[in-house]
C-alpha cells in the first residue's frame, strides 16, 4: 500500500485504513453460498474495522458446467445462481456509514480449466432476453472452458491469451429489507461486473442495516466493456480483501478510488439513466468534498470526465464516471 | 359472478371458481403490515382454494399524511411504504403453480378526507428521480386531501369529481428467494398500479414458492395512466378478493380476464421492453390455449391488440396488453 | 359537423372552420409521390385556408405487394417506402402558426384483394432491428393479403373480421430545413401511426416553414395500439382533409381534438420520453388555454390522463395523452 | 503515415492511401455553411480519391458566443447550429461505397479566447430536455470562454489546464434522400462527438449517394466521455483530412481505424441500443474480414471488447465498440 496511505479509506476509516486482523472463509467456513443480498441470513463471519478477509469463492455457476458439452439451460437452476460468500458482520457498521473495501489480491483456485464463458438462451446484450422480451430463435448454446493461471492469463485458443485482470464482479453491502438477487446491480453494489473493481482498487459501499453485511463473489479473470454474450471469464478464487468502516460520510451509490482517479457508479435502465446517475453523483462529489461549484464540476466532467461500461447484460446496466485526481486540486 | 362462471379460474381453478370460506385480514389480524413481498415472514392468514378474504388496507402512506401543509419527504421514511396486507398462505400451492384473484369489492374507510395524493421531490413522470438522476432543481412539494365516497366519487374541488373506479394498485405473490420492494412490479405482480386490476377482474399471478405468499395493498380511488405524478387518489379500503389455484397452468408474468378481453402484464424499464414482454405473452398465451400460430397471433395483435400504461413512475414501468374474446374464436 | 362548430378549428381558424374550395390530389395529379417531410421540393397544389382536399393515397408500400408469396425484403427498395402526397401550400402559413387539419373521409380504393400486411426482417416490436440490434435469427418472412370494404372492414379470416376504423397513419407539415423519411414520426407530425388520427378528429400541427407544407399518406384500415409487426392493415385510400390555418396559438408537438378529449402526441425513443413529451405538453396546454396552474394539471392528469400507444416499431415511438374535455371546466 | 501503410484505406483504397492533391475550403470558399446533412445543396468542392483537403472550420456557435457574459439561449437560432463545410463531392463514389478519411491535423484558429462551452437550458445529459421532457425548473444560464493553444492545450482556470486533444465532432456523409440536422449522429456519421475521430484516425463512412457528399466541421478542443453537459471546448479550426474511396467494402455505420484498434460506431436511444449497433457492427466485421465465426467474436469481445462513450446529449447517443488489432489474429 502506497497511494493506499493517503486514500480517503486511511484519511477517514475507523481504522485509518490499517491492516488489522486476518480471516478466512473457505468454502467450508461459508457452507451455503447465497443468491441474494439481504438482511435475513445469518452472518458467516464478524470483524473488525481494518479486518483482513480471504475467501473462497465459486464462479457464478457454483462449479456446475464442467465441459464443453455441457448445456447450460438444461444445468443451471435460476435463481439459485452466482453465489456469494457473506455476509460479513462489520463490528460499528449503521445506516448512514460508508464501507471501504481494499481489494487487496485474488488468485485463481481449483482444477483445470477453471475459466467458463457461455452463450445460453435469452440472455446476453446482443439477443432477445427475458427483458427485451423477442419472438426471434434464440442462437445455439455454446460452452468454452478455459485454462487461466495468474502468471499466464487466460488461454483463448492457439493464437489469443488473455492477460490475467481480475477483479470482483459481485461485492455489496445487503439493502435494509429487501433481499435482491445476487444477478442485480444497485446502489448497494451487487452485480456490477465493473471491471475497476480490481486488485488495488477501493470501493466505497453505502452502509443500509445494522454490521453492513458485506457479500462478495463472482470473480473474473477478464472482461471486455459491457461483458457482452453475459459471461464473462468465471473462475473460483481465493480473494483477499481489506475491510475498513467510514462514519460520518454517507454515500448514495457505490463509490471506487485508485491511485489515479475517483469513480462513481451507477446501475440502472435504459443505460443513460445508469451514466445520469454516476455522472450526477459524481458532480455532487466534487462539490461536497473538493471544492467546487456544482456547476462548474458539470462543465468540467464534460470535458475530462471518463465513463467505463460495465455490464450491459444484467437487469440494470451498470456504469462508472470518473475523473482524474489531477484536476481535483 | 356470471361471465366469471366461464373464466379461467372457474374452468381451470381448484376450487372450480366457487366460493369457499370467508376470512378478514382486519388491520388489528394484519398486525405488523409488509414492505416487501417476501418468503421471510410469518403468514397472516392460511386458506383454502375458493376462499373469499376481506383485507383492511392502508393507504401508501400508511395514513401518515393528514393534512394538506404536511410536507411528505419530512415524514415519509423510505423503504417503509406502500405497507401490504399479508401473506397470505394458500393451502396447496406449489412452484409453477398460477394463483386466480377474482376481486369482488373494493369499500373505501377510514374518516374523511380520505384520499391523498402529493407531489414531492425525485419522484414522479416528469421530474428527475433519483433513476433519471438530473441537476434541476425539484418542483415544490404539494399535498392534496380528498373527500371519496363509493356513491359519488372523488370530489378533485369544486368543479371536477372524478369517478369512484377504485383498484389494487399491489398484489402479487412472494418471489422464489427474493424480498422485493412493494414500490416495484414485477414478473410476480407488486405495485402494478394498472388500472385494470379492478372490480370485478380476475388477476393471474404466478406461484414461485409453496404457499404462494400472496399480498396486496395500496388501492387507488381513481387513477389516470401513468400515474403521472407517481401517486394516484390514494386511500384506505376494506377489499374483498377470492382466491383460487390453478394446477398445470404455468405463467411467467401476471395476466388478467375481464368479461371481455384476455390481459397480459408487463413491468421493466425503458417502457418498450415493458410493451415487448406483454405483447410477447400474449402471443405465446394466445398460441397456447386458443389455437393460434405464434406469428398469426403477432400479425392479429398488430390490428387488434390494446395497450393500458399501469404507471410511468415506478422502479419498473407496468403495461397491460389485451384482446378482445371476440378475436379469440 | 357538429361538435366542430365549438372545436379550437372553428373559433381560432383564419376560416372559422368553414368549408372553402375543393381540391383533389389524384395520383396523376400527385406525379411523384414522396419519401421525406421537407422543403426542398415542388409544391403540388396551393390552397387557402378552408380548402378541402381529396388526396388519392397509396399504401405504405406503393402497391408493390401484390401477392401472399411476394417476399418483402426483395420487393421492398429502401429508403423509396412510405409514399407521400404533397407538399400542400397553405396560403398564408409563416413558421409559428399552426395548422388545422379535420379528417373528413377516408374511402378505401383499389382492386381487392386491398389490404396488406407483412412480417418482415429486422423490422417490428417482438424482433430485433436495426436500432435493437441483435443476433438472432430472424422470423421468416410472410404477407396477408386482405378484402377491405368500407362496409364491411377488413376479412382477416373466415372468423375474424376487423371493423374497418380508418386513420392517418403518416401526415404533416415540413421540417424548416431538414428533409425527414416519410418513416419517421416527430414534432411536425410524420409517421406517428395513431388511430386517433381518424375520421372526425382534428389534429393541429406545427408551421416550421412558409406554407406549411403539409403531406399525408399511409392510411391504415384497422390497427392495433403499437402496430406490433410493424406493418397494419396498409391500404390505398381517398382520404378528404378540411385545412384551417392558426395564427397566435404556436404549438411545439401535434394536438388532436375530437367531441371528447384533447389530445398530445410525442413521438421519441426510449418509448418513457414519448410519454414525457406528450403529457408535458398536455399540462402546459392546460395551464395555457384552461385556467390551471402548471401543477395541478399534472396531479389531475395523474388521475385522468389517458394514454393511447401509437407506435412501438417507428424509428421514434409515438404516444398520445388525453384529457376528457369534461375536466376542462 | 507510419502504420498508415499497413491500414485498411491503404490496402482497400482507390488512391491506396497515397496522398493526392491538396485542396483548400477557407471560409470564402465555403459561403454559406450547413445545418443538415443531405443531398440538397451545390457541392463545395470536387476531388478525387487521396485528396487532401485543409477546411476552416467554426465553431458550433458559429462564433455568436463571444463573452461570458453573453446568455446563450437568446443568441442561438436554432435549427441553425452546428455550422459545417461541405458538401465535397468525391469522384466515383456510387451508393454501396465507403469513404476512408484520414485525420491529418487539427489546428485551432482565431482571436482568443476561441474557445466556448456553455451550460444552456432544456439541453445536457443531466438535466430534462425536449426529448426527456420534465417540469423541473431549468438550470442557470453559463458560459465559459477559454484560451486554446495546440501547445498548451486549454486553460480551464488557474489550477487545471486539459490537454489539447482536438477530435472533430461532426464529420459523415449525405443521406441518400434525407436532410437530417447536422445536430444529429447516425448510420452515415454526423453529430457522433466521439473523441477516438482525433488527429491520426481513419474514419470510414458508408456512401449513400453520388459523391459520397463528405461534409464535417464542430472540432473540439477536448471533451470528456459523453460530453456531460452537451457542449465540449467548442472552438474553430483548420481541419486537415485526406480522403479516399473504397469499392466493394460496403459498410452500415461508421468505423474507425487507429494503430492499435478497430472500432464501430452506434448512434441510438436508448443507449444500450448504440452499444447493441457497435458491437453487433463488430462482431460482424470479425466475422467478415478476420476470419471469426460469428459467435466465437461474440464471446471474445465480451472477454476483450473495448466501449467508448461519445455522447450522452445529442437526439441519438453515440458509442464506439472496439478491439485491439492484436487480437485480430
Amino acid at each position: 500500500m502506497a497511494w493506499q496511505t493517503e486514500s480517503i479509506m486511511a484519511r477517514k476509516g475507523v481504522a485509518k485504513g490499517v491492516r488489522g486482523k486476518s480471516h478466512t472463509i473457505t468454502e467450508a467456513e461459508q457452507g451455503k453460498y447465497h443468491y441474494v443480498y439481504g438482511p435475513y441470513f445469518d452472518k458467516v463471519l464478524t470483524v473488525d474495522p481494518g479486518a483482513v478477509v480471504a475467501a473462497e469463492t465459486h464462479d457464478a455457476f457454483e462449479g456446475a458446467i464442467k465441459s464443453e458439452t455441457d448445456v447450460p439451460s438444461k444445468i443451471l437452476n435460476f435463481p439459485f445462481l452466482n453465489p456469494q460468500n457473506g455476509p460479513i458482520w462489520v463490528n460499528g457498521a449503521e445506516k448512514g456509514d460508508t464501507l471501504a473495501v481494499y481489494i487487496e489480491s485474488i488468485v485463481p483456485r481449483g482444477p483445470q480449466p477453471r475459466g467458463t464463458t457461455v452463450v445460453m438462451p435469452e440472455f446476453g446484450g446482443l439477443v432477445g432476453t427475458g427483458n427485451t422480451a423477442l419472438l426471434n430463435p434464440p442462437l445455439p448454446e455454446r460452452v468454452k472452458k478455459l485454462e487461466i493461471t495468474a502468471e499466464h492469463g487466460t488461454k483463448w485458443n492457439d493464437k489469443i491469451t488473455l492477460p490475467y485482470e481480475p477483479f470482483i464482479g459481485t461485492i455489496g453491502t445487503s439493502p435494509e429489507i429487501e433481499a435482491i438477487s445476487s444477478l442485480v446491480p444497485d446502489y448497494y453494489g451487487g452485480n456490477m461486473d465493473l471491471p475497476d473493481v480490481g486488485v488495488g482498487a477501493i470501493i466505497y459501499l453505502p452502509v443500509n442495516t445494522a454490521g453492513a453485511l458485506l457479500y462478495l463473489g463472482d470473480c473474473h479473470a477478464a472482461q471486455g466493456d459491457g461483458e457482452l454474450c453475459g459471461v464473462a471469464i468465471e473462475h473460483p478464487t481465493v480473494t483477499t480483501v481489506q475491510i475498513d468502516l467510514i462514519k460520518g460520510w454517507p454515500i448514495h451509490w457505490p463509490r471506487l478510488e485508485t491511485k489515479d482517479f475517483i469513480m462513481t457508479i451507477g446501475s440502472a435502465r435504459p443505460m443513460e439513466d445508469a451514466a445520469r446517475i454516476a455522472y450526477r453523483e459524481l458532480c455532487r462529489w466534487m462539490a461536497a468534498d473538493y471544492g467546487f461549484d456544482e456547476i462548474d464540476a458539470y462543465m468540467l466532467l464534460t470535458q475530462a470526465g471518463r465513463v467505463r461500461l460495465g455490464n450491459m447484460v444484467d437487469p440494470k446496466y451498470t456504469l462508472g464516471a470518473s475523473i482524474k485526481k489531477s484536476f481535483l486540486v
